[in-house]
């Protein structure tokens, strides 16, 4: 029997109203912001109150379609000329964020086909939902390939926010543990905190008790005595870029964690989008690192962890080698190794 | 050209009162404790003010060096039941301490040779300071023997704080870094911060520094891109115990850094005293891996990390394996694979 998930959507438009949930206030409150003003959509990006690229994507075309929406009787020119202006303003809100460009651009290229304002109005609003469903559809299957995986017993560990929030629903890494608790198995997962910021135990803990999963938070440092001691069946990670070989860029401490799965015989799965993929990208060396200050390190709420003096360094994400990768789960398939092989088969949908 | 050391001493004991840092005032101020009175160093026991094994132990023997001096002119065998007393109460403080047991067994063996209180006293003295000096000497060599394994120039990551705050002087993984540097070598230092106490960038990133030693403090989770991209040149850790065969428990963490160093070819070395080695332990069924309260990692300065309701799993160390282990550096020299030779060989100091 199929389970009802109960699990808050991150992000919703209906009738010209955007609803998300403020995740700055997590996992002490849940609470919304609702909203029929573009800007206050744009501020809730800058102020990361909604933050995981997809989810990001998703907010930016909402914002566009809100804009437009408030758009009075003007010629088109004008219209398009305002709705350009928002675009860039949309985009400003978090300049590394290419989720973020993206969907501003299809928007901005679904209104250029408008003849008059009120096709305008209602290109965006299509688009941007056509976006958000497109998001939530591609998670729900790699939702329902992934569960494949999982046993009913099973404890999967993850790192990170992978998750629901991180997208309009389901997540990434999540779908599959979601997918499965759907159909009625049982699943108990493992979060990493995940330092600095903590969206392991903030959020992916939230939003899985939240679904009535088991789950337990560990640091960071203890992904090889947990995976030993508590039978761990399977780890699921989620992917900021994919390379065509099979090298997979994400949160720090995913890279030491598929050491820990190769040695103790854990499958270790990466599970994201096939647009993460950059088939143009090959080896490590086609990774910029981010690199980020010192201080997001240093100090844990408000108070300074190291003396004074010391410095931190903080690289943000890390990159796991194909050969620890058991296979990688998209909304095509699974490719598994030789990933130079079935990556490019998966994308290119000839699976 | 020998360099001069400018770290402070952990704990130090001269005519009757005992000197040692405060080491929950770190790494906000340098502050001592300083005492006649052996209450009052089992209180700083109790408190954790000094903490690390070896140097629990070394504070314990003076605590009862400054009870003996605190005896009145009485029958021997009243001093001695007064000393059986203290005794019990030093071991209190910290029940699961090996060290601690074994340094104040040591002296109460010592005092049972004396004839007159006269005697006792001077006895229990000559005990304390006995293990104390030899506990530096120990670190002394380990760290004499270890430094030819670093180079001018090298960068050597560690975790936790098997440091000089750890001990009476020195340290032991900190032990070669110190001696590196008293022979002119540059050495730069990569500590993980190792959470949940964070003794890694308190105690480890304040020690090193306060000796004039470039040190950089990073997450746990970042133990894989950092070894990468940072030229480290070799990982120094320190150990809790040690068994017949080379297997490792340390710190949670350990393991996965070992994990680290093996896929990119960094040497990975383990200091320790050859009294941290059990000849009688084999592999790794032979450890109980404590178990702490949850909530010890999900509260950070009084704030909880995740959610109400969802709990944490919490082992405080993990176990290496000998096959990730380039060496063992003892006072008595190096152990090399394979272990079940070397490590008994080394104890029994055949070396």
């Amino acid at each position: 029997v199929a389970l009802k998930l109960n699990l808050p959507r991150t992000i919703e438009y209906s009738e010209g109203r955007v609803r998300l949930i403020n995740q700055l206030l997590l996992p002490d409150r849940l609470e919304y912001i609702e909203t029929k003003d573009w800007r206050r959509v744009a501020e809730a990006i800058k102020k990361m109150e909604i933050r995981g690229a997809p989810a990001i994507g998703v907010a930016a075309a909402m914002a566009l379609a809100l804009a437009a929406r408030s758009l009075s009787p003007m010629p088109l020119e004008k219209a398009l000329s305002y709705m350009r202006d928002v675009a860039e303003k949309v985009k400003s809100t978090r300049p590394t964020a290419v989720n973020l460009f993206w969907a501003v651009d299809r928007v901005m290229a679904a209104i250029s086909k408008a003849g008059n304002v009120e096709e305008l109005v209602e290109l965006a609003e299509k688009e941007a939902i056509k976006i958000w469903r497109e998001d939530e559809e591609c998670n729900r299957r790699i939702g329902e390939i992934g569960e494949r995986l999982i046993g009913d017993g099973d404890t999967v560990m993850t790192i990170c926010n992978a998750g629901s929030l991180a997208t309009s629903y389901y997540g990434t890494a999540t779908a599959p543990i979601y997918k499965a608790v759907e159909k009625g198995k049982k699943v108990r997962v493992i979060a990493l905190e995940t330092r600095p910021y903590l969206q392991g135990a903030r959020l992916t803990a939230w939003e899985l008790s939240r679904a009535g999963i088991e789950v337990y938070v560990i640091t960071d440092n203890q992904m090889g005595i947990v995976a030993q001691r508590e039978n761990v069946s399977l780890i699921i990670v989620g992917a900021d870029r994919i390379t065509r070989t099979g090298y997979v860029a994400n949160k720090i401490g995913t890279y030491p964690l598929s050491l820990v799965a190769k040695d103790l015989g854990i499958p270790f799965y990466v599970a994201a989008p096939t647009s993460t993929i950059d088939l143009k990208a090959e080896g490590p060396e086609d990774f910029e690192i981010e690199r980020r200050p010192s201080e997001e390190l240093l100090y844990i709420y408000g108070k300074r962890i190291a003396p004074e003096g010391v410095e931190a360094i903080y690289y943000a994400f890390d990159i796991t080698p194909p050969k620890l990768i058991s296979g990688i789960i998209t909304e095509k398939g699974i490719a598994y190794p030789p990933f130079p092989k079935s990556i490019p088969r998966i994308v290119e949908g000839e699976d």
